[in-house]
């Protein structure tokens, strides 16, 4: 059995964003060597998601927009999370809808996805260096 | 180590649907011979879920009626995505709350679950073929 | 490869609970002797949930609020669920949104968290003996 250990760094200018870091997951993916076996891919931060879905702008303001009102960041009063000093608390909430990590099936050395997957950082508190860990294990 | 990998193929009538696919992923371990590991199960697709829970239609319907109030399929108008000329986007927010896959662990050659666990296939943007995928890791 | 298995039991004296179970993954993986690969960690029962977010008592008051408020206990009556006798239909829903388990990388023995991650136990319907299942595999 081998395994591969990869951090990916990210610093997102806005709060909230959304990017698709499939090509670095591939790239780590080519590094391990690995051709048979899993690839767990989470952010190690926990007001960020790494989550599978379409590359699509628009989908991705939808998301942003739904998130906003099913878990709003105004009034930042309104959570008792905020209470620490924080005003983030939604950014933990948004992160449980999102999901923190996606684990993805290798074969024959690929991410082996339907037509359209593509793995997504989604970021709800930004402006600070952040990281996703890429484990692969498999041989 | 072993690995063992396998499609399975839907095609709901309807645009909406759970289907049990606990017997389907049982088959697929079996054949793998594997005995000690992890089974990952996913959506192929972005618009469909594996998630684990009861096998009681009441819930299956109170999960439909939820999702529909959490991320309404109308008005259609109302999400970005559907300026593509695409009307499923209410599918890819659905998909995010129940979520992509499922890793599940296998002891002595079975599916290592709870008293009620079962695996579901969550369609939702049906009426075409589309797949989930098994991938088995152990030995 | 390496595998190991172990079972964490839980009863809250309370309906809803969120309890910090990280200590009790690390001892597991010990007593595994697996120093590198993955570890899953998944709720055995289907009106419960393993996330991994902080350990903030705020933040869990500000979970428990916004579940209530995205899938109400009362009136049980509006769940299809609850006509076979249960009242329990919300945890049903509760549990898909706070999701069912966790994957986590295990790197020179230890769990490869970034700085505040932890894992909990979600019990959306407790006052019972209730299960988590820690498995992991590796070498």
């Amino acid at each position: 059995m081998k395994t591969y250990r990869k951090e990916l760094w990210f610093n997102t200018p806005q709060r909230y964003a959304i990017l698709n870091i499939t090509g670095q997951v591939e790239s780590a993916l080519k590094e391990s060597g690995i051709l048979e076996g899993l690839i767990l891919v989470n952010a190690m931060h926990i007001t960020a998601s790494v989550f599978i879905n379409d590359d699509e702008d628009g989908l991705h303001k939808d998301y942003l927009a739904w998130l906003e009102g099913l878990a709003p960041h105004e009034p930042t009063g309104n959570y008792f999370h905020n209470l620490t000093g924080e005003d983030n608390a939604d950014a933990h909430l948004k992160r449980q809808v999102m999901g923190r990590e996606v684990v993805v099936a290798v074969t024959n050395g690929k991410l082996d996805f339907g037509p359209w997957e593509q793995i997504f950082y989604g970021e709800f508190d930004g402006r600070r260096l952040k990281r996703v860990l890429v484990k692969i294990i498999g041989e």
